[in-house]
């Protein structure tokens, strides 16, 4: 009886010989840690503490249902004024109280920060609550609570995440700042909606009081007794309308209204404290690193039903492009065509429509997209319209950030010539423009040289004059970083040539990249790496590119063939509540992180040196390359505490 | 400029030069299959088909949040009688219709099930409806609906899953029975409750009538102009009252009540159509296979706070027995202690309480534990206890069905030897008493044979005739099903000796076992694999083994140490609801299917013989062996389909 294909054996299948998680029973007594509820539970009699669980995660921390409680702690930030910094609050029900399917429901009240010297940071203006809500089961949608005070419902073993942003204005005075969130177990909606009367009951309410009335109107003309009759008649109907079990919570306590439903903090709360540093330095206004993000106008059209150059859809393409904003980048509209020509615009509006000035010279916007031909179409000769509109906007003090975005990753000699047949024109017009293009390949047909990536590595020879912005996929640089110098030594600075870089499909995990999944460090350290190979500027293809739908709220679909959030950066209100407003994804906020992070490398950088800044990079652990980066979040706060450290005043 | 170190780069990072996924704009027109849902989305005005998706999955599906629509197709089921069958709806929403969190709420509704002869199936008896809830992000607990009509929430993104079950009665007339679950979008929640009168609205409405009510009580004794004014004053309150906006919906309706508030079903509504084909077999009241259930008295104690041996104490323990019965298993309460050694009884009350013939005498229990010791202490001494108990069972026809389980897996000789005393007590005054030994080694102090698994087959000659139920690990088999044969060798069933298997910890995947985040296949396989390997009863440690709490409503934590899902095959119902009703786990439920799935096996070889029933398992491909076993739910239907053609009359 060997004992071959069975070489487990050996191993006991309980662990320990006192039976491990089995051993449960006679001589078992510990109850150390655990609280001592019984029976019915009353969140306006227990410590809030008791019911949940709460504690605080940094914003690189991808918080999700099955995540485990951790000791709370107060939270340290530290934020340069005109820089958003966010943290998250996990809370995890320890016991159901709501009993219909929710644990339980808990009020969230945030507080303003306030600043020893009395200066304030606001809450619903300088601070905004969002609850973090999974897609294809990862976390990833921040959709906004109401403020001051919200209510959320939790599940039985599943972790919440809130996510709370403080954005500082530029003039806010520097300082310590202090505040709190105050979470409060509430009782169960059952319970409270037991006060509430229903239609049913409501309508036979109704039917009661028209009775009442129909018996004492009209009186006039009625014989006294008559009236005298019906008046108490009507009196007893009122009188046990009043004592019905409908309003029996008011014949007790006489009409008062129940304290705990007005303001459900108290000594039973979990306080979470929120400590903000705020120290001098301001955040350009003007992003340092052009930043520009693709919206497709096609999405836009299609699922909130705005046909192409009505009111509705400049409406509408205006309030993506001024939400967008808000994150350092500079949007434009693009849509693609066959070949991947796409057709680019940061305005929908001509260059001659006051609107043009109004976003070109918004000092947010770091570059803009000049479409090559018209985007509403008319009966104008398209020629025309590229002359006019470049002559116009030649004029602009503006004009230093206007670009023309052709053609998407040119592939064949035939790509790569109707490129530069179009630039042509533009440089006709306006020898100055920036023609950018994106790619990284040459043409596949017509080899510029032996390897695909010395041919890549040629494409600025194959493309000059008819580009000035290079910008190439870090897909193509794989984990070697010292493969940038190559292509940097292609260009030519001195003639305005520059070297953007872009992420998309690729590269994928474990490089820099914004998908879903992916650890949040690295969604932040897309930017690091743009600062450490010291590309001018970045592209990003999509930000809003889910799948065709035609309605807003329909279910967001991520396109076949592409990784999960890929594109996708931001979601529409209407898929999570009522509101228009977009939803954020965290990857946009970490992209936000990212380059705020870029600034504060710029500002070490200038008084260090770019040489010391990247220093400081790989000394915190925070980055050395696109496969060394940090995993946890501590080492971006010690880089941070210590450009704060070395260039405060 | 060498190609090393980035193989990745003759694969373009976008799929096809089209772009994959992202061309969509100038040239895509295609928007088939997409519904054409523009604006805000009324429920009532719009097919529910349009809103949500809706499919069928069978029992062994685990469906979970993340999983994607299929196409609806009526669902066929087989049951005999005295069987439950189940089935799942799943349910996606395509867009959200809510506004407020989640993506919209559906009412489900349940109609009986109808034979072409008047026979049916009663909702709410024979029919019930259950939400799958995730555990540890798996779906796993099945919370109860209200029937006939629920309501449920879907999140965005998010599927739910339903899991209806239907409980053919042994009288039910066979025969083909037709039914449906409806499935219709409901308006939000925040609009039908503008129908309804808030706490605030309600004390203002309060306030109103009690002035009125003053107005004209008492009236007696005043002058006639006087009452006439204040029944006037009173008059308007109450017409003001009316016409407030609270009213509004009535006044406008003449008081009628909105018909799809009563009853949401119409012609918008989903349909899923049941069909049950009821066979005349009907399944054996008592299981043919012994499956013993530990349920820990500890946990009970602790959880649901009852003092050992008060009143409430016994009706715990009731209720969990009653509870268990309807799964074809027979259930013991265990405590655990040192060295594993066990204290089970199946009846918490002494052999001479009417309680006692209740429990053994229940048809549904194929096999009970009799203490070894007092469960309740007092001042009687311990063997006289242990030998009145066994010579009050020993005359009763029930005591076939009775066994001693002593010892958990004992692992020394030390242990073997206590264990050896015990069963030698036992049998002083009972000789016919079965001792039921677990085990997966000999004695590891006193090798019985050279090798472990030698060792292992030989503990029947050791432990003789100490034990008559040799109850082994499956682990122990590993992937050598042919080891069978030696273990039966050993034992010698002509003097009453049994062999009967258990599973715990192991064996792990891919071997048939209940841990959660095993296939559905998997854990109905466990049974599969006791008809096919032989054994005679089957023992399982623990069905409520989930960690240490003090609250009924705690979180579930699973053991550290164990496998998720180990130990634990159904949860407290307050962690869930306001219900004290346990909540099953699929895997209950699929061990249920597997144990009629027995009951079939044994139906085909009292007709074909043993052997042409494993020839079937393995020629539908339903099972052949603990690596290979169908992960797919069709060859189930067919081995039963098969079943049924071959042994109905």
């Amino acid at each position: 009886m060997a004992n071959s294909g069975n070489s487990q054996e050996a191993v006991p299948p309980v662990e320990g010989v006192a039976g491990g998680g089995t051993a449960y029973g006679w001589n078992d007594g510990g109850t150390a840690g655990l609280s001592n509820l019984k029976g019915a539970i009353d969140p306006t009699e227990i410590p809030t503490k008791d019911l949940v669980n709460v504690w605080c995660m940094p914003s690189t921390a991808n918080v999700g249902p099955q995540d485990m409680p951790r000791h709370l702690e107060p939270t340290n930030l530290l934020a340069a004024r005109n820089e958003r910094e966010s943290v998250q609050i996990a809370i995890r029900p320890k016991v159901s109280w709501a009993g219909s399917g929710v644990a339980g429901a808990v009020q969230v009240q945030c507080s303003d920060l306030c600043s020893t010297s009395g200066d304030r940071l606001i809450v619903g203006q300088s601070i905004q609550l969002r609850r973090v809500v999974p897609i294809l089961g990862v976390p990833d949608a921040l959709v906004p609570l109401d403020l001051p005070v919200s209510q959320i419902n939790l599940f039985p073993g599943e972790t919440a995440a809130l996510w709370i942003s403080i954005d500082v204005p530029s003039a806010q005075p520097p300082g310590q700042y202090e505040g709190e969130v105050i979470i409060t177990a509430l009782k169960a909606d059952a319970e409270s909606s037991g006060q509430s009367l229903s239609k049913a009951e409501k309508h036979q309410l109704y039917k009661e009081l028209k009775d009442c009335l129909e018996m004492v109107d009209p009186i006039d003309g009625k014989p006294l007794d008559e009236v005298v009759g019906r008046m108490k008649s009507a009196t007893t109907t009122l009188r046990r309308i009043l004592l019905s079990p409908s309003f029996s919570e008011f014949t007790s306590d006489n009409g008062a209204v129940d304290k705990m439903e007005e303001d459900a903090i108290s000594s039973l709360s979990v306080r979470v404290k929120l400590n903000l540093t705020v120290w001098e330095f301001v955040l350009p206004e003007t992003p340092s690193l052009p930043a520009v993000f693709g919206i497709s106008d096609t999405v836009i059209e299609d699922r909130f039903g705005v046909q192409h150059g009505t009111a509705e859809w400049y409406e509408e393409l205006d309030q993506h492009f001024k939400w967008l904003l808000q994150y350092r980048i500079s949007p434009y509209f693009c849509k693609w065509a066959d070949g991947m020509r796409v057709l680019t615009y940061t305005c929908p509006w001509p260059a001659d429509h006051p609107k043009s000035d109004e976003y070109f010279s918004d000092p947010r916007l770091a570059a803009y997209a000049v479409p090559y031909s018209k985007v509403i179409s008319s009966n104008v000769v398209e020629k025309d319209y590229l002359q006019k509109q470049v002559e116009i906007l030649r004029t602009k003090s503006h004009w230093r950030k206007a670009y023309f975005y052709l053609w998407d990753e040119p592939l064949n000699f035939e790509q790569y010539d109707s490129l530069r047949n179009m630039a042509s024109a533009i440089h006709a017009y306006a020898p100055d423009a920036r023609i950018l293009t994106t790619y990284y390949t040459g043409p596949n047909d017509a080899p510029l040289a032996p390897t695909p990536f010395e041919a890549f590595v040629k494409v600025p020879s194959f493309l000059r004059p008819h580009t000035q912005i290079y910008c190439t996929s870090e897909w193509v640089l794989g984990n070697r970083e010292d493969l940038v110098k190559d292509i940097i030594a292609e260009l030519q600075p001195e003639n305005g040539e520059e070297w953007w870089t872009y992420v998309c499909m690729g590269p994928s995990d474990p490089h820099p990249n914004w998908h879903l999944g992916m650890r949040g460090t690295q969604h932040r350290a897309v930017m690091w790496r743009v600062w450490k190979e010291g590309g001018t500027g970045f592209l990003y293809w999509g930000a809003n590119c889910y799948e065709k739908a035609t309605a807003a709220s329909a279910e967001i679909r991520f396109r076949h063939g592409l990784p999960p959030g890929d594109g996708v950066l931001y979601y529409p209100g209407e898929v999570f509540s009522k509101s228009h407003q977009p939803v954020a994804s965290l990857r946009l906020e970490r992209l936000l992180s990212g380059l705020q992070d870029f600034e504060y490398l710029k500002l070490y950088a200038s008084k260090y040196g770019r040489e010391e800044s990247i220093s400081l990079l790989e000394r915190t652990g925070v980055y050395f390359g696109p496969e060394r980066y940090t995993v946890e979040h501590m080492p971006v706060d010690v880089m941070r505490g210590q450009i704060f450290n070395a260039c405060r005043s």
